[in-house]
């Protein structure tokens, strides 16, 4: 074992081997490069001493890992990461091919590097290193890997449901699929924000009409839908929908201080944005306001004649695309219940069907730390060690304390694990906004990386001692 | 001569074989099309004694023709007529081939039977009936018959300038190119409403933006532009721009009693539209609000994600294209600055950038037959001469006096023949609802053209005689 272990302490080249399958989930074109980066896994966790499973799902199967099944009484993790990458496209933006993984300015380039190869990399190597100490450390981890994590996870839900037992007999869950400011200052998201999204379509006159034969007898679907759009927010920029922040958890005063130590100005900020001026909810900064409130965001329009020039015609039809982030504890089913009937209210009398696709979404999640005002009485001893733990292996690693953060994005797996697992997360954010996710040149730092290894085996360590 | 006459006097064949040729200005492999359409009429017009000359423009030339040039003091009208059709796509739609015309059920089918070949036709015949019997009829005649009026007639500015003084010479414009509501009621069209055409497009962030990273900070540009469409109109239906009704000439009363006679019931209309419910102007029915009233109406919406499902982004951009149609006296300029200042007046201050398209447009246009309460003063005595000898000529061919109606389109070709030549136009419509103009199966009603003949050569006649 010794000699396969060793393989896994240098985690550079650990993490340019996995990154050299081109494991793109949506295209099936890419089948080899998933099994391949999937058997990468399967054996190095093998090595490691985990007894592996792969769960068959309707697309790509997931990684179920165990070690120290048999020991009901060790302190238990559940480690989530995803074998699968976003496309290279478009591939001739990339200064080096997206799969053949490359060091240049203290950075490892290639698709997957940072999303979501180099964290688990990361994580690997911090167990290799351990386990090469203490080969029976005290810790049983269930390590989790799916592929389809850049689809949306379609097969998620399923596999929880199945395996809800198993999973739930854990402490909690520990991932690393969220990011940080810079290499200096390592953040731990404390809630991410929900999702529901949908449709509204909107009909007046049964086809198109002629606007010059027929223009003035007839409300034009295009000023009932602006007019429906236009009264969903207040001019204070609030969400304008009656009902919409009444479960609303609001940020503690904790999390106000903790957020203005990001090292971000709002100059900055509106310059990044290339904005005259911000405009967000009466009662948050915009820096707050991405962290901390619901949204209801417009992210299409359409209706019409829309190609060059002019076409004179009122249209049959207009639509809008909607979603709106949640936070902690709107759901997202009442929320969508709550739209659709003030909108269905609003609707003017001139409008012949109104109509509503399904909505898609999650729940937000929110996970407080130990020792603050707002911490659950009854947060289990564990979560509340790791948290601690996680903090004190950062400051050393990285020399800075991490910050505790809520995250304006949505990683819906963590609230569906919350709800059927009953398990919280603790997310050490280990990628960067410079490391182009999802675009051409890809990179993980490789300070972070150096240090989150660090870190990690510590955690492990840490958390297999009570 | 009289060989060559014969052949006219018999209207369907002669409008048949007109509307044998493909003379679709828009597609150039139509071209041997309108070379056909064109040579025929040439042909004709020489065989009834038109002296012809074909006037180039950068598409397809224009043929202006004339009788009686010689003789100043005769009576002087223009006629306008397009040789030019719709393309008749989709083809598979028609029952018998589009160029190849065909009598079925009391109706000449193909396309331009209707729009405008048909109505030329019976012009035409009418004039060769009455020119057997009368050779010398003492009627100067400019016939004007444009290629490109499916274009939109971009060299008809320019061909009024070059002919002003010749056409500015005549008395009054004659043109069927105007519909009426059933074959045994013509309509005489008294106004067409002008219009002034644009695009909005607003910016807000620099880039589309990540919803769940950045919502909540900033104004989405498809809020800021439903806010702003939103306004543009009061709850009880008005065009919500200062200034925007100022120089409307409102109906006279006979104009609303006119209409009354319209053989069209708001039940029935608002049947065909396929609305639950109207909404016109204030000051305005339904029916009356299509030919009496401006209005400004949203022909296309666009910005953001709009394929299948959600992308999670807020746009950088959105756009709206907007028609208003003008009723006399109101200015296309004009109004498109009111609309303008308006629109920058009302910017919320989190939008980037409001930008505006060249408009594109034209006046709208008002005649008053003769004998009205608004009927002008200094009326010339040719024009009103005209009116009263259509409406005889009507009343006897077609047994019912024809109805003095305002239309909701535009012929932006009548508003400047009127502002350059300071012509007038006496519109009679031989087409109807049931012709599907720009439709498959076009055509043109059996009835209506054989009494049309009959109005038109009484009206011919009537006025050579003074």
């Amino acid at each position: 074992m010794n000699l396969l272990i060793e393989a896994m302490l240098d985690p550079i080249h650990l993490i340019s081997e996995y990154a050299r399958f081109p494991s793109v989930s949506t295209d099936p074109q890419f089948a080899d490069g998933m099994r391949g980066a999937r058997n990468y896994m399967v054996d190095k966790l093998k090595s490691l001493g985990f007894a592996v499973e792969l769960v068959d799902t309707p697309r790509h199967p997931i990684i179920l890992a165990e070690r120290g099944g048999a020991h009901e009484d060790w302190p238990h993790i559940v480690i989530y990461g995803h074998y699968d990458v976003q496309p290279a496209d478009p591939v001739e933006k990339w200064t080096s091919p997206p799969f053949a993984p490359e060091v240049r300015n203290g950075r490892l380039y290639g698709r997957g590097t940072a999303d979501n190869k180099g964290p688990q990399g990361v994580q690997l190597a911090a167990l290799a290193r351990l386990l090469e100490k203490q080969p029976d450390l005290p810790l049983r981890i269930t390590w989790l890997i799916e592929g389809e994590e850049e689809m949306g996870s379609p097969s998620f839900p399923e596999f929880l449901r199945q395996y809800r037992e198993r999973l739930a007999r854990a402490d909690l869950i520990l991932l690393s699929d969220t990011g940080s400011p810079n290499p200096e200052q390592v953040t731990i998201t404390t809630a991410l924000r929900g999702l529901i999204g949908f449709e509204v379509e909107l009909t007046g006159p049964k086809v198109d009409l002629h606007s010059g034969v027929h223009g003035g007898a007839i409300l034009n679907p295009i000023e009932a839908l602006a007019k429906l759009c236009a009264l969903l927010h207040t001019e204070d920029g609030r969400v304008n929908v009656p009902g919409f922040y009444d479960n609303v958890v609001e940020p503690q005063a904790w999390e106000r201080e903790e957020l203005k130590k990001l090292p971000t100005s709002e100059d900055a900020y509106q310059a990044f944005l290339g904005v005259k001026a911000f405009r967000s909810p009466r009662g948050y900064s915009p820096l707050e306001a991405v962290r901390f409130a619901p949204t209801l965001e417009f992210n299409g329009i359409g209706g019409g004649y829309q190609g060059a020039g002019s076409k004179t015609v009122i249209p049959s039809r207009a639509f809008v695309k909607i979603t709106c982030r949640l936070v902690a504890d709107q759901q997202p089913q009442e929320i969508y219940d709550l739209i659709v009937k003030t909108l269905q209210e609003r609707c003017p009398v001139g409008v012949t069907e109104l109509k509503f696709s399904q909505p898609e979404g999650g729940a937000a999640y929110l996970v407080v730390p130990p020792g603050r005002p707002n911490t659950p009485a009854d947060q289990p001893a564990t979560l509340a060690k790791a948290f601690k733990v996680a903090d004190q292996a950062i400051a050393e690693a990285f020399g800075r304390a991490p910050l505790y953060l809520r995250e304006g994005g949505s990683i819906p797996i963590i609230g569906q694990m919350k709800a059927v697992t009953g398990l919280d997360s603790l997310m050490i954010g280990l990628f960067m906004p410079e490391d182009n996710l999802h675009a051409p040149d890809e990179s993980f730092h490789l300070g972070m990386l150096e240090k989150g290894v660090a870190a990690y085996e510590r955690i492990f360590a840490e958390l297999a001692h009570p």
